[in-house]
């Protein structure tokens, strides 16, 4: 090394130390070597970086691409990183007329595979929390500086304090109740003013940082090695269609493109049914996909490619950061579809065991299925979204308990709604599900009705697809007298907070019925994980009669019965009518209780109930 | 010619006169030469005739097969009858071990191929007729010796004694109104007891003979010839999932599984969509498909060869013996769905101008769509049939009409039918319709609002598909008090039979209000006959708005714009919201008035009213 070459070194290492604090934001902040990915996009943010151009001079790294945006102070920069790079600190050299710096980017070691990223499906039973108003497993981080709104435990619009400690202090609860996954709304900081609602953590200030008022970081990346200890799995909700009007990008965008305009588009018309309408107009495609969901949350332009791309790695950092096994996607049906099915697709390509449920809200089976891979489209579009929330069959169960028999009414909702099943590539990738966060409780919807809650229970666990239970219904939680909707459906367990009158986690902290139901959920769900018939098995129905419906679920040397009895009174049925299963059964099993039973010439189901048989041969 | 051969010859002439005198039936009655299709089945029906073998002697024929079954009084000759083979007399020798005869067999000569069979499609309008109920045109047929069901017209449930004449007679009036199709229910014999109804015409006793009541064979062929002067087509009503009760065949079947047992399979439990349901039971497929509709209408087994031929070629006989332009078949979901693929395949294929709508009467988009040929149907299934009835946009604008406006009910059901257009091959080939002979009529729907009448019909005529009209609707004829629910939907029109009070055929026998929907429906039913945009336009849609809907049909220089406002008070819209339409248009005029319509920046519709514009660039 020559003296002069040694004085630029020092002089860069100074400069260097100057300019990259001024780098405000360096996303994603690591990456790490030998990744299912070779592409890795840097965003950086700093005054003036975008006049700068980097360099750098590692063994099977290179610059591919930088681009300089409408702000002066974006640098976006694509590195292309060959497998054989090892972890460690790549020295990026940054350089413009005036003045050059070197910034160390950090490639660090992939965890081992094993355990993590494992996918969810129809083995699985999934259980919905909201971080907030599960349980406070901290109180240190119920308020933090900088992050305006504050826990107010009198206004159930305003955060409550629950957190990913929480969460990770119930997980034997969750594990004892037989539940075999977690899917947490989303745990994005989101920095908004108090009347903004934050809480719900649908409008992200921070891609890449935990709330802090829900935990750090590696916090969550804990909670997921500590689910995954348990043998459960880990969904982490996330949200393409929007950002927080607070997010940092908001006060400096990138390129004048990165959201759409809101006083040109205003706001969506939620009709997600305009996707896959062959005869949708453009003003109304342009309203769903580039319209505001509320002013709070400014609609992202996927259709930049910088943006697309953030998106997608920003995915795929917190699947390798954290060894989440799956992801529920927000909104699906409300960013452009080419986009989402390019981030599907990558995702899956990179992590292959891994899965995506999409929330698609809309009625009709018609446009559900539109939305899951593989359907055949007539229009060639392939979402490459394995799984899809089934609200089609979500609705047919609230209102075929609540409303009278008929040929099309009552329980014969649900025989319709299994009986379109042909345009799903898979209805056996459904999240299916009676609640979640944004609608009634099932227990409320059903009036409060012990016995059409459980036949609704019954629905959900035996019926083709993956079921989902929101948190509160193994306590069968109404809705309370707690304000709006959004108050109602979203209330604290009790026992989560410390200094709450009782514990529902604890024996002796719930209610008689609350026990009973507790326990009622505990022996079904435990009984289904064990149940092949029910995770793989062919659903086979028959027609719906006089308030009764019965569907076996089929496998080989399997099968289970359920028979639905929505009447007031008993019903019976002629065994015969089903012979073309029951003939190849021979043991017969009451479920969960697991004592024999035996099926008679005619098969009687009690007043308002499920019998739900297991068969074997 | 030897003596013996000329006695052998003679005795066999006087063996035929005396033999095949006791054929009863011998079924095609008659073919051609030169048929798009070489196969013939002719089914022998006389006493013992299954223990004859026929052969014959005339060059470009041959008898590929002939089967007995299992009553012997019937006989299924199959004969290769090669395209250069000239009309004439074939004669047929009939031989068991003691007797010998002649058959002789014609073959006539095809008529002219121009102006026949020529389909229907989008730029059809049809007109359904019950025969019985339209018009009696010849009081000489009322009544037939051997057809036991008499006329009586003071009980609607019985013959009114309307016939294929009294259709023949008005079909001046019918051109006038701008149909340019007519749908006529079935004309088969229906010689069941007066108590069966079969005044409808679905409970067949003979397929190869028009009921006497009705007219004859003749009758009806000179009725297509007369409809197809006018420039106007003919549809014929057809039924290959029963029979009526009083079908010859029923008193000495030809198989013992020529029609399922309903001993066996007792009804059927009406459930169409079990077709197409992958989860649907076997036993509810039988019951389905084997299961009888009424106790007067045997259900026939389309799985038996000879049945399933004899069916097929039935519908050709009837298509080149009477001109016919398509077919409307019955019952569509009923009969084995591989069977009705392959009558829809080989008819098509025979007639490639021809069209078929077959009635597949489903609640929804997801089932009715499975029926229509080239669905993507999951299983593989195609149905070949080119055109569905569109029960699910019926049931939209019907219930559409008379219900609250809402995010998915009012208008919006309209809009979310279709929404769902991407499940349909080629929905501008859906036939659509408002009310038929088995619902109550669109008027009496809407609660004989005139307003919403109007709307209803402005929905028909411009929406994608063939618009069927029921007849009477001119009218907007109600229910009346007449008895039951069929009795109530199907009265006579007044003026088609001798002696009634006024006729609804002349200007002076109609009501003022009656004159005026008349004229109103006969403007637009003109104004559709000429407008190619509402033929073959694409459809566009705006989402729903408050009570409003508007959609456009846009063919390149011409467009219609549909702006629906079914709300009590005025409606206004901003045009820039259609702009992606209106701005490629300079000339506007009001439908169906042809007076220049100027579009300002805010375009009023009327309370409940339909405004409706062409466009022209």
């Amino acid at each position: 090394m020559t003296l002069r070459s040694l004085l630029t070194c020092v002089c860069l290492i100074l400069a260097s130390k100057a300019n990259s604090q001024n780098f405000e934001r360096v996303e994603p902040p690591f990456w790490w070597a030998n990744m299912p990915v070779s592409e890795l996009q840097i965003q950086i943010y700093g005054e003036n970086v975008g006049t700068y151009r980097a360099s750098l001079d590692t063994p099977g790294i290179k610059i591919s691409k930088q681009v300089a945006v409408d702000s002066t102070n974006y640098l976006f920069l694509y590195l292309e990183i060959d497998p054989t790079v090892k972890p460690g600190i790549i020295p990026i050299e940054f350089k413009n007329s005036e003045d050059s710096f070197i910034y160390e980017y950090e490639l660090r070691k992939r965890d081992p595979v094993e355990g993590r990223n494992q996918g969810f499906d129809a083995s699985d039973l999934i259980y919905l929390m909201m971080p907030d108003r599960f349980a406070n497993g901290s109180l240190e981080n119920d308020n933090i500086d900088g992050l305006t709104e504050t826990v107010d435990r009198s206004d159930p619009t305003k955060r409550q304090g629950g957190d990913v400690q929480g969460i990770q202090q119930h997980l034997d609860y969750l594990k004892d109740l037989g539940m075999t996954a977690i899917w947490v709304t989303p745990i994005f900081e989101n920095n908004s003013p108090p009347d903004y609602g934050g809480y719900h953590g649908y409008a992200a200030t921070d891609l890449y940082r935990v709330d802090r008022r829900l935990g750090s970081n590696e916090d969550y990346r804990d909670l997921v090695r500590d689910t995954h200890k348990r043998g459960m799995k880990v969904i982490m909700d996330m949200i393409h269609n929007h950002i927080g009007l607070d997010h940092w990008w908001m006060s400096d965008l990138p390129t004048q493109d990165w959201v759409h305009d809101v006083n040109k588009y205003g706001y969506t018309n939620f009709k997600g049914t305009v996707q896959g309408d062959p005869n949708a107009s453009q003003y109304d495609r342009d309203k769903l996909v580039k319209g505001w969901f509320v002013p709070y949350m400014p609609d992202l332009n996927q259709r930049n490619e910088l943006l697309a791309d953030y998106l997608i790695q920003n995915s795929i950092w917190w699947i390798e950061y954290s060894g989440i096994d799956g992801i529920r996607m927000d909104t699906y049906l409300y960013p452009y579809p080419e986009y989402m099915a390019r981030w599907a697709k990558e995702v899956i390509e990179a992590y292959p065991d891994f899965n995506i449920v999409g929330e698609a809200w809309t009625e009709t089976v018609a446009h559900e299925s539109y939305w899951q891979d593989d359907s055949a489209n007539s229009d060639g579009y392939d979402s490459q979204l394995p799984s899809v929330t089934d609200f089609p069959l979500c609705f047919a169960i609230r209102n075929g308990l609540t409303e009278d028999f008929g040929w099309e009414t009552g329980i014969s909702r649900v025989y319709y709604a299994f009986s379109q099943d042909r345009l799903y590539h898979d209805p056996n990738h459904n999240v299916i599900f009676l609640d979640n966060h944004d609608m009634g409780r099932i227990f409320e919807q059903v009036g409060k009705d012990e016995d059409l809650f459980k036949i609704a229970y019954s629905i959900l666990l035996t019926a083709r697809g993956i079921p989902q239970v929101y948190y509160g219904t193994e306590l069968m939680m109404g809705h309370e007298n707690r304000g709006g909707d959004d108050e109602a459906w979203r209330q604290t367990m009790p026992g989560g907070w410390p200094g709450d009158e009782r514990s529902v986690f604890t024996t002796e902290g719930r209610t008689e019925k609350e026990n009973e139901v507790l326990a009622y959920m505990k022996a079904m769900n435990h009984w289904r994980m064990e149940s092949e018939a029910i995770h793989q098995g062919k659903l086979l129905q028959f027609v719906t009669d006089e308030g009764t419906f019965v569907y076996f679920r089929i496998l080989e040397d399997q099968a289970v019965m359920i028979a639905i009895n929505t009447n007031e009174e008993s019903a019976t049925l002629e065994s015969a009518r089903f012979a073309e299963v029951l003939d190849s059964f021979s043991r017969v099993m009451l479920v969960p209780e697991g004592s024999n039973y035996s099926i008679e010439s005619k098969l009687t189901i009690n007043p308002k109930s499920a019998l739900i048989l297991d068969l074997h041969k």
